[in-house]
C-alpha cells in the first residue's frame, strides 16, 4: 500500500502507461481480439521496442539485469489495458530458459525472446496434473537412430498462448514414476514440427490457447533445455516468477476495475442524485478499494521475496509461502473486486460493449491461472 | 429442499428434458450462439408446439391457466440447457400484457405469444434507472395530428432479447415526474418502426441485447396497453413473475454445474486417485450442492408466493419481500457455485470449450438481472 | 419459511411463550446462571409440568407419541430466552434410552425423565474424537467378581450438563478397535458414583459441563442399555435428534437476536435520525433477516425428515445427508446473524449487560455443537 | 508481513514478552480477571517500571518520544498475553492531554501517566453517537459561581477502564449543536467527585467498563484542557491512535491464536493421526495464517503512517483513510482468526478453560472497537 516506485522505475511505469493508452485503448483491443490471430504485431513491436521483455533477463544474457520488482509496472499497466498479446508467457518460457539452461543455450534462445522475434508458451500442464507441477506423464525418450535426439509422445493442455508461439518450452517425463519431482526435463519445440497437433481455442477472457498433442514428435539433441531430469526446480521458481507476474497484472486489471466503476457511480445519475451517493454502493465502493490497495501490498511483497530467492538471500521454502499468500490473496481481491465492478455497474455492466465485463473475465481467470486456493493453500503448508 | 412435482408437472418435466438433450446440446448451442441472429427458429417452434409458451396464461386467454408453479420444471431444462431462445421474455412481455390490458387487447396479441409467431421483449430500464422500476424518462405525448395516436421519444437500454423480437413492449410517462410511480404506460411497438433505433451487442453471456433509442417514434391509438399511466403495478407484478423465472433457470443451470463438476470430480485423477478424494475440493463440492438445494427451496417458495398473490390471497408486499429474498439467495448461490464449479475444474474450466465456463458466465448474469443484492434487500426494506 | 403449525402446535408455542415471558426474562436468566448450581429447580418443574418433557416419547413409554416436529416451538422459544435447564440434553439421554433399550429398561429409566426427576447428560466425546461418533476409547469390561457388573474406565470431555445430570449416559468399547462403529455400548450411570470424578467448568456460553474420568467405576450388570457392542446406529441417531434441537433453538435465538436488533435500530437515533435510517445498517438487517429464514427453512425440513426416518419412510443416509446439510447451513447463519446482531447495536452490543450479547455467545457454541462445518460436509459426502 | 524490528524494538519486544510470560500466564490473568477490582497493581506497576508508559510521549513531557510504531511489541505482547490492565487506555488518555493541552497542564498531567500513578480512561461515547465522534451532548456550562469552574451534565456509555481509572478525560460541548464538530471540549474529572455516578459492569471479553452519568457534576477551572471547543482534532487523533493500538493488539491475538492452534493440531490425534494432518483443516489453518499477517502488514503501515502524520509528513485525511482501511480488514481478520481459531479446536475451544475461547472473544471485541465494518467504510468514503 506504501511501496514507492524508484525514479527509474517511475519513468518507465509513466512511458508504458502512455503507450497502452495512445494504442491499445478499448476500441484497439476489441479490434486485436477479434481478429484471426487474436494478437497485434504492432503492439508486439511496440513493448519490444521499449525494452520491456529485456527487463528481467541478466546484462551477460542481453538484458537489463532487474528483478521482478522491475516489471511490476509494466504488468499493472498490461492488467489495466487487458493487453492480450503475449507478454508474460514468453518471459516465463525465458524464465525457464535462464534457469535451466548452460550459457550457449541461452545465447541461443534469449536474444530473440528480448528482441520480440521469439514468443513463447510454457506446455506443462496436462490432463492429470490439475496444478501440480510434478506430474508429469508426457514421456521423451532418445530417439532410435543414436544421433542423440529426442522422441516426444503426451499431451498438453490448456497452453496460453500457444497458438501464437513461435516456440514452445515443453516439459516431459525422461525418467521416474509419474508424480516424481525428478526425472522431468525441458525441450524447446517448434510448434509446427512433425507429430505436433495444435487445437486452439480461446478461454472464458478471450485469450488463446492450445491443448497441444505429441506423438512421436522428433527432436534434435540440442532441443533438451540444461540437464536430462533436473528441470523441476527451474520450473517451480518459473512459475513462482509467472505466478507474481498474473498477480501483479490482476492488481492493475482491479486498479482500472475500481477506478471505472467509481467513475460510473459519480457520474450515474439515479432519483436526480449521483448513484454514488447511497451509502450502501459508496460502502461496497471503499470496501473493493481496500481489497485492490491489500492485495497490491502482498503482491508487492511477494514480488521483493522473489528477487530475493532468486539473489540466494532467503530459501526457496519463504519464496514458495509468500507467493502461494500473496495468490490466495489476489485471487480473493480478483472475485471481490470483479464481482462488485460488474455488479455496480448495474445492467450495462453485463455488456460485451463495457471494459469491465472483460476485465472481470480476466479477473475471473488469473483468480485460478498457475493455481486456485486450495493449491496454493497446500503448498504453503507443504512449505512449513 | 423437498418439493414434490404433481404427476402432470413430472410429465412436462421429463417431456423438457427430453427435448432439450436430444436437440440442444452443447454442440447444438454452440452453432445457435454462433449463428448470425443468435437463436434458432427449430428450437423455438419446438418449444411453442410442446405448449411451453401456453401455460403461464388464463383459459381465456387461450393459455393453460397454469402459475409459475407450472414453469420450474421448463426454467429449469432452459437453465440447464443454456437455452439462448427468448422464452423468459416472451413470457415477461405476455404477461405484462395480460395484467394491463383489456380482454379485446388480449385477444389481438396473447394468442401470437402463445403459438410462438410473436416473440417479445420489455424495454424498461434506462440509463438513469438502474433497477429501479418506478424511474422512467422516456415520453409518450399524444401525437398532434389528433387521431389518438402517440409520439414516443426516449431510450431504452439492455433490453435482453431485443434483437429478436417481434414486438416490444415499451414503457413511457404519459404524466408525472420521472421517479413518480403514477404515470407510467406501456405500450406495443414494431422495433420496425420509423424512429426506433436498434443498436444490438452480446451480454457477457453471450445473449443478444439492445439499446433501442426512440426519436419522434409513431404509435397507432392501440399502442396504449391498458388505462394511460396506471401500469406500475402491472409492471411490478410481471417483473416479479420474471424474477422467478430467472432464479428457477439458475436453479436448473447451478443443479448442471453441480452435476459436471461432481463428474469431473470422479472421474479425473490425480496422483493416481480421482481428485474427489481430496477432501477439500470434496468438502466444496458438498457445500456447492448444498447450497443450490437451498436456493431451490427458497425459489419453490416464492414461486408459490407469486401465484397465491396472483389468486389474491395474500398482499403485494408479502410477495415482493419473499421474491426479494429469493433472488438476494439465489444470487449468492449462482456466485458461490458459479465460481466453484469453473475452480474445481482446473483450467479446463477457463476453457470457452467446456460448457461450464458458459454456465459460469449465465449464473453470473442472473446473479444480478433484475436486481442486484442491494436493490433486492432495500426492495425488502419498503415492504416490512 | 411457509410452515404453519397445527392448532395444537401453536397452542403449544403459545403457552411455551408465555411461561418463559413470565418467569425467564434477561433478569431471571442471569440469577440463574450466577447461582451456584447454574439452573433453577423452579423453571426447570414448570417446563415438565407443562409436559414438554413427555412430547417425543411413545406412548408405550408413557409419552406424548410426538416427533422432533412437535418440539420445534419449544426449542425456539428456548434458544430466545436462552434457558440454560437441560432440556435439549435431557430428552438426548432419554432418546438414546428410547433407542437402546428394551422395555423392561425403558420403563425402569423413562418415567423419571419424563416428569423431571431424572435430568440426564450424554456422556460421549473423548480428546481423540473430535466429532467422530465411533471413536470410543473409554472400556468397559465385565468386573471380576462375575456378578454380571462392568467396570469402567476412561475419560469423557466437555459433557454439556454433567454438572447438574441426575444420571450420565455413558458409551464405552466392550469390544473392537479404537475408531470401529460396532462393539460401542451405552451405559447409565450415577455421576456420584466411586471411580466417577467430574471436573466442572463453564462453557463459553455459561452453560455448565464437565470432563469426567472413570477409574475402575463399578457398575451394576443393569447399567448396560440394551444389547452390547450395538450402540452406534442408536447414538448415531439420537446425535441427529439432539443436532436438529440445537438447530431450532438456534433458530429461536436468531429470531429473538433479530427482533433485538431492529428493535435497537428504530428506537436508538442518530445526528437526530434512527440509526436504521441509514442504508448500509438497513440492508444489513435485512441480510440477517433473510439468513435467519432462510435457516429455520431448512430446519425444518431437517425435522420433518429426521420424524420421516424414525417412522421407517426413507433411509437413514438421506436423514444423515439432510440433518448435516440443515446444520452447515445454520451455522452459517448463527455467525452471520450473531455478530451482525452486536455489531450493529454498536458499543452496547459489547457490554454484559445486553441480552444479545450472550445469544451471541450461544450462537458461536450451537455453530460448533455436534459437528463444525467440516465435520457436516464430511459427512454428507459420506452419505452420497 | 515483512516489517523488521530495529534492535532496540526487538530488545524491547523480548523484553516486553519475557515480562507476560512469567507473571501473565493463563492461570495468572484468571486470578486478575476474577478479582474484585479486576486488574493487578503488581502487572500494572511491572509494565510502568519498564518504562512501556514513556514510549509515545514527548521527551520534553518526560516521555520516550517514540511512535505508535515503537508500540507495536508491547501491544502485541498485550494482545497475545490478554492483558486486561488500562495500558492502551491510559496511553490514549494521555494522547489526548499531550495532543490538546498548554505545557502547564501536561506538566501536572503527563508524569503520573508515565510513571503509572494515574490510569486514564476516555468518556467520550453516548447513547446516541454510535461510532460518530463529533455527536456529544453532554454540556459543560461556565458556573454560576464565577470562579471559572463548570458544570458537567450529561452521560457516556461503555467507557472502557473507567471503574479502574484515576482519572477520567471527558469530552462535553462547550458550544454548538449536538452534532458540530467545533464546541467540544475536553476536562479532567476525578470520577469520585460529586454528582458523578458510575454504573459498572462487565464487557464481552470480561473487560471492566462502565456508563458514568454526571449531574450537576462541579469541575475547577483548570479542568479544561487546552482551548474551548477546539478539541475536536485531537479527539480524531487520539482515537486513530487509539485504534491502531487496538489493531497491533488483536494481530498479537491473532498470533496466539494461531500458534496454540496449531499446536492443538499437531498433537491431538484422531483415527490415531493428528488432526491437522487432514486437509481441509490444514487449509483453513493455512488461511488464518494468511490472514493474520495480512492484517500485521496492513496495520503496521497504519502505525508508519499516523506517525508520518504526527510529524506533520502526510495530511490528516490520509492518516484517516489507512487507519480505517487498516480497522476494516484487521475487523475481518479478527472475526476469521477467531471463529475458526475455536473451531479448530473442537469442542474443546468452547470451554471458558481454553485460553483460546478468551482470545474469541477479546478478538470479537476489538472488531467493533472504535468503530465497525460500517463505520470505517463511510470514513474512508468521507476522506477521498
Amino acid at each position: 500500500m506504501d511501496f514507492q516506485y524508484s525514479q527509474e522505475q517511475q519513468q518507465l511505469a509513466d512511458a508504458v502507461g502512455r503507450l497502452f493508452e495512445k494504442s491499445y485503448d478499448f476500441e484497439a483491443r476489441k479490434r486485436i481480439v477479434g481478429s484471426v490471430d487474436g494478437w497485434s504485431p504492432d503492439a508486439w513491436a511496440a513493448m519490444a521496442e521499449m525494452g520491456l521483455l529485456m527487463i528481467p533477463f541478466a546484462a551477460d544474457d542481453g538484458g537489463f539485469g532487474g528483478g521482478v520488482t522491475d516489471l511490476i509496472a509494466t504488468m499493472e499497466a498490461i492488467g489495466a489495458a487487458l493487453v492480450v498479446e503475449p507478454f508474460a508467457s514468453t518471459l516465463l518460457g525465458g524464465r525457464l530458459v535462464a534457469n535451466a539452461c548452460s550459457a550457449a543455450q541461452r545465447e541461443a534462445l534469449l536474444p530473440g525472446v528480448i528482441d520480440g522475434s521469439t514468443k513463447l508458451a510454457f506446455a506443462h500442464a496436462e490432463r492429470a496434473s490439475r496444478y501440480a507441477l510434478n506430474q508429469v506423464e508426457t514421456k521423451a525418450v532418445k530417439a532410435a537412430k543414436g544421433d542423440g535426439g529426442w522422441r516426444l509422445d503426451g499431451e498438453k493442455v490448456v497452453v496460453l498462448h500457444a497458438p501464437m508461439a513461435d516456440r514452445l518450452i515443453v516439459s516431459a517425463r525422461t525418467s521416474g514414476e509419474a508424480t516424481d519431482a525428478g526425472g522431468i526435463s525441458l525441450f524447446v519445440v517448434d510448434p509446427k514440427a512433425a507429430g505436433v497437433t495444435t487445437k486452439t481455442y480461446r478461454t472464458v477472457d478471450n485469450l488463446r490457447a492450445a491443448d497441444i498433442a505429441f506423438a512421436g514428435a522428433t527432436l534434435p539433441a540440442d532441443a533438451l533445455l540444461g540437464e536430462p531430469g533436473a528441470a523441476f526446480d527451474a520450473i517451480d521458481e518459473a512459475v513462482d516468477f509467472a505466478t507474481v507476474l498474473a498477480c501483479c497484472e490482476a492488481v492493475g486489471a482491479m486498479k482500472f476495475a475500481n477506478e471505472a466503476t467509481l467513475e460510473y457511480l459519480k457520474t450515474r445519475k439515479q432519483f436526480g442524485v449521483p448513484i454514488g451517493a447511497f451509502q450502501a454502493l459508496q460502502h461496497r465502493m471503499v470496501d473493493m478499494t481496500i481489497s485492490a490497495e491489500q492485495a497490491r501490498s502482498i503482491c508487492l511483497l511477494a514480488c521483493a521475496k522473489l528477487d530475493a530467492a532468486a539473489r540466494g538471500e532467503i530459501e526457496a521454502a519463504e519464496r514458495r509461502r509468500v507467493v502461494s499468500a500473496a495468490k490466495v490473496k489476489t485471487a480473493d481481491a480478483c472475485r471481490h473486486v470483479g464481482q462488485e465492478a460488474i455488479q455496480l455497474h448495474g445492467g450495462m455492466g453485463m455488456t460485451q460493449e463495457m471494459k469491465v465485463a472483460h476485465t472481470f473475465k480476466r479477473l475471473t481467470m488469473i483468480a485460478q491461472q498457475y493455481g486456485d486456493v486450495d493449491h496454493h493453500l497446500e503448498r504453503f503448508a507443504a512449505s512449513w
